[in-house]
């Protein structure tokens, strides 16, 4: 559960209500201090909390029912910008991640980068962790690869979006990049999001591929609730009985996510169709439901990549300016059709 | 199988291969001519058919693998444009089929018709026969409001399509419906696909809601080689484990049938959403696939209609003029981008 | 709705009732005796519905919720044994169907029901009519094989089970048939539910493989209320997103059915697994769920029959005998477990 | 890829040879005793492999198509019995594991250990982690209840099973528990995956629940190419679109992986039915399928647990024994029907 608390509480209030509310040793309680708010997470079972009583307490915020709450739009916690490099993703502007899935050749990606930033793109992606089904995969560069993205950070001109997989890279990894992915197959993993929370880098956090959409907002409540507002939701498809594309197009999850959180929601047109040809009308189709932004794999020359499945998705560098140009037509003209009242 | 035959073929000349051919008990052939071709349609299992010697015979073409061939675009069997009404439905303009999903109150229909004539529709849509799925619903007037149906395609100036799910009504309903629709719960009706393929009206047929595009292409293709080319694919989403919407929106499945077919394609915002709210959208984004018409569901007072929850997914009829203009737009703007080269 | 009248009334009260009842066009109703019992069957919006008063009326049934009632086992309308031929299924022992799928060769059908009758089979299952994807499969011999069936009756000395996929051939297979067959794919076919409803056969009602127990029940109700209580639900697996055996292995469908409906359920472990090898744990497995039967594909000579594919599913004629006694033994043991205690 | 050497290569010839293939930055290997065989593990795109020639070279094993090749029967690398404290899962008898799912109160644990031991267990399960889809479950004691899982491993006289899900707490938590659970969702987190390579304890690898065989598979062969060939497949149930018992119960999986691999696999039928009547039936059944050992909840008070949803699901700690018993009768039963023959 939440408990909020007068806005000013100082640090030794909320420890100390902290401690009283939390006697049991099967409870656990942290402060947390959003949008000028004051409160305390409290996590076990609601029937061991002690409810105290204080001059300070404003609410005792049930969790019980939904398993989430921050991210609740109704409760008004969080911004509707996510701050990402020197712009923002969310609030009004089409914003653009773009890139390689993995940081391969530096000279390659930093060339990327540069094309990219020169069609519009706000920041570029290259991961130094990609997470692997099996363990024979390239699975990324992982630490060593720190420098190659700082020269791809300084050589690109773009802030850097890298995928992180292992709870004990985060704090090196912050350090270098300006946001830090998580992958559709660490969308549950707790220990990773915890410390995201911590990270002072906003998250982007992919959708997992079978999850439903309540089980990604209790993700973004995962890590908003460790102290991180700065989630940002990508939506790559979900898996579906039938492939016509790599995945069904879970538009209808960006409309959900749109009515219950303040959270921005991107779309990726790569990886939920898993074809070049496909990712123009699925980023057209992204924009006419609203999304605050798009991630687009692209690459100067897919046949270098090391897996042949990701270059069949590379949308060409060339085309990138025109399709965002396109992409934000269709979003006003949906938007002045009050698509959604 | 199919078995093609030179082009001028009697009519005798059939009837006599195909005895030859069909000379097993468990085989079955009857001829079938398309697009100034001629065919032998054969069913039954390959090793049973004799293959006589025969002059006019052109090629034996395999089903086996994939269970369909003439709705295949790489044979060029079927025609772009499906005739309906004294238009067309596919080969460039966007069409749109309005109105509600049953035929109830005929004055209210005529009005509806008579609106959405006005805000471009080419057809109205009011249906004598809703398959439920139990005993207890309105199964629709049935064949005792064919009068009624005529009525409304004389008061609202507009081609009427209708429902139809006995394979007995479909030659009574042929007589006055321009167009026989087919519920996504009869997308495997054998005996309704067969009496279909000899109605002489063009077919509207629904993605079953968990079938396949295999499969939807097969039901494509029972209408086919049954006499009739004019078969109109219907999208119009299917279950998925996460309901955001009614249904996951199959624009997938939009582009896989364009890719595989010449039969013109369109979507059901309407039943798709389950939702007022996102029928804009939802269409907005089929039109950037590429589809060839909307069926959108609308009713100029919803809250006559005997199902409320039907009622909550009707469309604004005084919006759907800008609606159309504005999928007009959006597809002329992703065409123009190639989306799919 | 279902209004539940004095159980004697007489048909002229309740064709009286009837018209009262259904005044408004878009509501029809007609009687229904069960089990002692007598009901109008009220079909259309519940607002339509006229309320009369009478004397003879002793409840209104909303079915609006779940939109069944007559299935329900609270309800005690349905018995809990189906007779089919001289025997039953359901209320006790385990029940057998075994055959092949289509009847192909006569001779080979005799030969299959005597052998399956020895090894403790109560019936054989040959159909005239398959539900095929598409047009160009072996579709069964239709009418056309009937004296065929009959002579498969006569020469196996066990009732016959035969498919029936179009409302126009209910009639003259319900001649020859003892039980009737709905395939997954038609089990959303009103016209075919409501026609096998006056039928006179037992039904067996297959869950179609992407279907709701719900929808399946619906599927039930409908035949229910149309005049036939003999029902058979049949579980044959669902399709999931991976397919270790042909279909996932419905068994929780099997316990919610026994728990919400008195009709019996029964097991098909050759088109679940699709493999002769899985047949036997598929088979003990649906034993310990406490199904009333399995319905086993057999033939004494798969290699001859029309598709390889059902061939593979075939499980061997001579462990027939050994498969069932093993059945009866777990379902004894798991009962005596109190299993669902 | 996988290299295979000589099998009594040193270690200095498998480093040696490490740094030659793996010449290129992306690619990294590390060597793999198994079996009495010598391996290099090669992860990376096998076109940057460098393909050195060896005399201690006996194979390269590509794992490009599927993904993995250690868990693989085919290449009988891994043991049949996996030893679990003094005993061993796998290789004939039917294990059991059973305990609550957390571990809350000692005390209830250690009687339900000492319990569980009379009534025929193996072992004790008592997670001192959970993964939770929210922030403010009751995560689990921690590393803090380290002294109080040591207290139930010695009060009860079995070996404890305990879940891991952050790499971090991998070395610690085996000091203490004899077997190291991951929980469904955590079955793609590669970190802890391959922490769990170097534990040197049995890893209980439970499937995810929208996981497919092929992912799980993949998952065991990350921990075994890390070092630990001593994995165990815990099936529980699978995502379906409908829902009659919590989960759809996989043993068509149970089979697959008995075809693939020589991993014992067991079935957890608490957590895939959710439901404590159908336990005895969901083992029951998982026992005809050959499983190596059951997982099953149990609590002596259910109604002390923290969450009355896992309290619906404890099977009756005084029916324990008999259910084992039965399971093994049935075990026995199926394989003497050579079921799988």
């Amino acid at each position: 559960m939440l408990v909020e608390l007068a806005p000013h509480s100082s640090d030794a209030e909320l420890a100390s209500l902290a401690t009283r509310i939390a006697r049991h040793e099967d409870v656990t309680a942290w402060p947390l201090r959003l949008a000028g708010r004051c409160f305390l997470v409290v996590a076990g079972d609601e029937r061991l909390v002690h409810r105290v009583s204080s001059a300070a307490i404003r609410a005792w915020h049930s969790t019980a029912e939904r398993g989430y709450w921050l991210v609740d739009r109704a409760n008004a916690v969080l911004p509707r910008r996510v701050p990402l490099g020197s712009g923002h993703v969310g609030g009004g502007d089409l914003w653009c991640g773009a890139g390689p899935c993995a940081l391969e050749s530096v000279s390659d990606t930093v060339r990327t980068a540069t094309m990219v930033r020169r069609a519009g793109a706000d920041a570029v992606r290259a991961s130094l962790f990609k997470v692997r089904s099996g363990p024979y995969h390239f699975p990324g560069k992982g630490r060593g690869g720190l420098s190659a993205l700082a020269e791809v950070r300084a050589g690109g001109g773009l802030p850097v979006i890298t995928e992180v997989a292992d709870p004990r890279d985060v704090g090196a990894v912050a350090q270098v990049a300006d946001c830090l992915q998580v992958d559709p197959r660490n969308m549950t993993n707790r220990a990773l999001l915890a410390e995201l929370g911590g990270s002072g880098r906003p998250v982007l956090l992919m959708r997992g591929v079978r999850a439903t959409v309540a089980e990604w907002l209790k993700a973004a409540e995962y890590v908003v609730s460790h102290g991180n507002p700065h989630v940002i939701m990508c939506a790559r498809g979900v898996v579906s009985f039938d492939r016509s594309l790599a995945y069904q197009l879970d538009y209808g999850a960006v409309a959900a996510v749109r009515r219950h959180t303040d959270l921005p929601v991107i779309f990726d047109p790569s990886h939920s169709t898993g074809s070049a040809a496909a990712v123009a009308p699925a980023a057209l189709a992204a924009a006419v439901f609203g999304v605050d932004g798009l991630l687009i794999e692209t690459h100067p020359a897919p046949e270098r990549m090391y897996r042949p499945g990701d270059a069949a998705q590379m949308y060409p560098v060339d085309r990138l300016a025109a399709l965002l140009a396109a992409c934000r037509q269709v979003r006003d003209l949906a938007a002045g059709l009050d698509a959604f009242a």
